[in-house]
């Protein structure tokens, strides 16, 4: 969990200047508490993001990471237990407080690096209000926007929660945190105009909201977490990592 | 400008209750008070979804148009003289609170149709807000996404603003508004890992907020206004109206 | 409705300046959607003062026009079906947001023009707020404010919403909107120390907010609105026009 | 300064149902501390309001006095050492909560009399915030709104601030506080379409809000003080006295 | 109550200036009406911490008084009638507003010497916040905490509210407003992990609020009123008037 | 860092529920990302509070441990490259959004284990805010002031930031992250009435806010870091310890 090389929570302020002009790029990763079906932990978006931005961190070779903010919002799951959530704006403000502090230091950029879906609308609103508060780089990156080609191995027709996609994913990130005998399979009752598919490719013209989990979901899974699969997992966090790590080198040249 | 069939502000209120059962979804168009380079006006923004709002209204016959909300959030374009804008939380809490009231009375569902990509993290910020506050159907719609074929007829590579794609649905809606004679090609400064290509088509993997249009162009056109052409913008417009005309079905049935 | 000598929506950026520099008053319309009895449209407000504001402007010839802002502060008829409203505070900070950014650009002073009394304390507390962020000038015009001698013509006995004065003004500017054979008279329940004289005449001593509607009338109408004829409109708009002409040419030569 | 009649403040928690149950109207000053000239001091305000508050209550004896608030909103007089101000923003906060927890127990309605013409929209927005609170009557007074024919006994011809007006009352009230000889004469430099005449008899077509007081004066008194007496006083105050009593006689029979 | 030496209230502005040269620390006292037993009256939080600031600005020599805040945060007493109340932020927002326009004058420290346990969390946060908008020195000073040693003569083993030492503190400082007959003993109703002992020598290790008061006691008072004397309550006002004229000293020296 | 028995982040939905009734006290920990010293990294107080909570909890065996919030207010660091900080009002709002979904599932009292001085007034006012929105014990404990005797080991006299205490309580708790080599003693330049002395056993009656670090020290340690050992560390780890765990002993049962 600490590695001198690019945590910056791991490091003596004397020697972040230095850090920051090595490594311009500070990534911030965003996470969740929130029900992810029977089988996995209430911190899967936390643990896989946190995951994601230190291993794209080591590859890159310019960004250090900052800690995990572990909490977001999680509105719609707010009926399962366990789930934590903050109201949409007060996650802006951390966001944007953060960002202002982190930045007035010596980077370069800011990534926001988002690992829930359910904080989409309060980092874009974040990233808004830091923009305005400073003229250095801010950028917000939700972690299922970095895949285009490597769902294509899932086969259950939905990549949504707690489901094939998902926990393929974590499967091949921390399988000792997957409970598979607990995985199950439940597809979500029909909304309106709403599509279940696959949130990152799809593109919504209509944007509804995300639907109270409760509706659609008794088990918390939307989707079928039973056909998940390590060699699944493994090509779309590849396909994540390369993305990333691309962005980041970008982000540092600018 | 007045049509008492489809339009919110004309109707008398012991009306209303009866109209909306007949018309159960209530459009709500946000515009933008923002320059549109030397030959669009000011409004252009908040024309275009006005007609839009209310042509589809008449096509789909399931639906009412509530007042335009003529100003949005141009914060981008400020440095242009004419330009006016909200901050983001005020535009947020605008459509919050006209929402809510709209709601209160007999209608089954909103639809903030969006004629501003500035807008768009505050309509979404709205829309949720709107729906933690009401169990109704919140629907937030951003103009451009309505598009998804018609845009392949345009010539310039480049789809973004005050350009061949705007000027051309303008001149098919409003061609007496258009000054074809002052329209201008520029082309947008580029910007690392920033795409200025078809907003709506391309799939954003990194937000990067969107860029002070004085870093980017003198003239406020990014693009190619010269190679506008109204047959160019009527298939646009159609789709447009077509792709709408639908949502608005099924919302009405949902 | 569309104007390039006085509307600001209508102009191109690139001519803003010299507009300014040429008429250096601008004036933004403020409305309200909100019920005014069996016989006038909800947009009666937004109607009359976008109408008030570009023949003034004419007149004057010191002074453009912005969009009207459609909506307003409707607390208390928010019972009577297709009221829309926002809270005090929201219509306070959409009208600091827009006054700041237009006087950014060329005018020398700003006019919020209120056809509401349901806005009166917001557009008071915009103005000081406006008047804190910038040293321009910034004026709050109440349109009830501007008749001081014209009412003198209505029989009724009482000036006050959706009655003989307002029909009759609604007659001199836009006959095919009023539908007489609707009108009531319907004078509202008496409540202690409440005045319903003249509201623009009257020096309340006390403030008691506005009551919620329904507690005094049932129509909506509170007057005498089948006493209004074109005859008894047309003087009170005129001393509207005369007064709000003479004060634009006073601010714009300042 | 102390009177348990009339007090709130002298009460034991155990006598407030039945104190309220017999003088069901309970008045809250609001006063501030601001620069009166050179003669009259800082509280002068508060110091008014409260002696009026008080008399008054003694005299309809059907109301209850709570404690002053001694600030208020002086924006306008901020250039002057001494002056004491909050934002209008929280002075209607502290209105809108005191109101709210004190009509939760005995009381039928509230009175904020109101001594500085500076709260004037933080007040009325307060007044308004709290009628949407509560069902109970709350009332907004100016307390120069309560004098109609009074100040007819003053020569100055303008009735403004530490001038003529505001001192008699002073020397009516409280002649030990008033430093005659440093009074002084000062007219205001003329801003266009604003009135230095009689705040409370003009009804103002265009609100320009409060001018910062240095653009107008050097001394801080508008208007001439040196013409003040104590016979010219105490027909003021007597009016003041004989409004708001009736007007809180009325309040509680209502 | 007036006293030309240390009231800011009573000076005129031109006198403002060389007095906080000569005497640099501006006392603004805070103080609550809110329930104090049967015996003592609402405002006696304000009474005595007025008393306080008074005394010890004459004795130190080198503060001004600032008229007192007569309300604050009362929430846990808000079930007994005649208790007045601010939200926690509201408070701090007033604090914070007062002490930046009042240091924006000559002073050179401002102490928020607060009266009411209430308060604490609110003064804190003001004064936090002061800090950031101004670099003066901003004392927070709880007028409990200036006791170390007189406590020690109360004999009832708690010392809380309209108590042995707050009826003794009083019957010292004003004894013409202890209805001594009327006090009673009512020890609270325990609290896991609370301890009502004595809240300012005790160092708490668990903050765990201030408990509904109609919890623990039915009189209002909590401890042993009728234990009350003037010669227990004489040491501890000295104890504090000797404390907090060292430190305002300190404070004028810095 | 993962355990079963104690973390909520490990755990799945539908274990919560018994999980809660078996440990009904839920800790929140809260850290700060700020400068401590050339010898301690960034995240001290969150690895501390983190260590302290997950310990306490399992010797207690009634407290489950939610995620650490890794960030706090750091705003007197703020100088120091690596600091980051939200404002107080953030952080307030943070804790209570996080609090109050988290206590409307299944626990009995919520914990905020708060591990940086920066942070007490934001948690003592989010404290507050969640009580005032539930019924449920909130307590707010600072880990220094969990310590009554243990600091009577230390030498250097002075009990502060990045120091003799700060630094031997991480070499107890993870040695391997504390680079001695690079300890310094560098004690604060005095500030008039603030005590650097040991701010746990200190009575503050002055509450003078925490001095900007820049100010006092060069280093960013205020203090003696050189004089720290293991053996200094542990009695102070385990005291705080012993007295956690009984005080969620007691939170348990109550």
């Amino acid at each position: 969990m600490i590695d001198g090389e690019i945590f910056l929570g791991n490091m003596r302020w004397p020697d972040v200047v230095a850090a920051a002009a090595a490594k311009p790029v500070l990534i911030l990763p965003v996470g969740a508490i929130e029900q992810h079906g029977p089988h996995l932990p209430l911190d899967t978006d936390s643990a896989m993001v946190s995951w994601l931005a230190c291993t794209a961190a080591r590859q890159a070779g310019c960004a250090l990471v900052a800690p995990t903010l572990n909490y977001g919002v999680s509105l719609n799951h707010i009926a399962f237990p366990g789930t934590a959530t903050m109201r949409n704006e007060t996650l802006c403000a951390v966001l944007a407080d953060l960002g202002e502090s982190l930045l007035g230091h010596a980077f370069k950029a800011i990534v926001f690096l988002n690992g829930n879906g359910g904080n989409n609308v309060a980092v874009a609103s974040a990233a808004a209000e830091l923009r305005r508060r400073t003229a250095k780089t801010v950028a917000n990156i939700y972690v299922a926007a970095l895949i285009e080609e490597a769902f294509s191995v899932m086969e259950s027709g939905i990549i949504w929660h707690a489901d094939e996609s998902e926990t393929s994913m974590m499967l091949a990130i921390a399988p000792e945190r997957v409970h598979m005998a607990k995985a199950v399979r439940e597809m979500p009752k029909p909304i309106p105009l709403y599509e279940f598919k696959e949130a990152t490719l799809t593109k919504a013209m209509v944007d509804l909201g995300i639907p109270a989990t409760e509706r659609v979901t008794k088990s918390g899974t939307i989707g079928d977490a039973t056909m998940a699969t390590v060699d699944k997992g493994r090509p779309v966090v590849e396909e994540q990592l390369k993305t990333l790590t691309k962005i980041l080198k970008t982000l540092a040249a600018a």
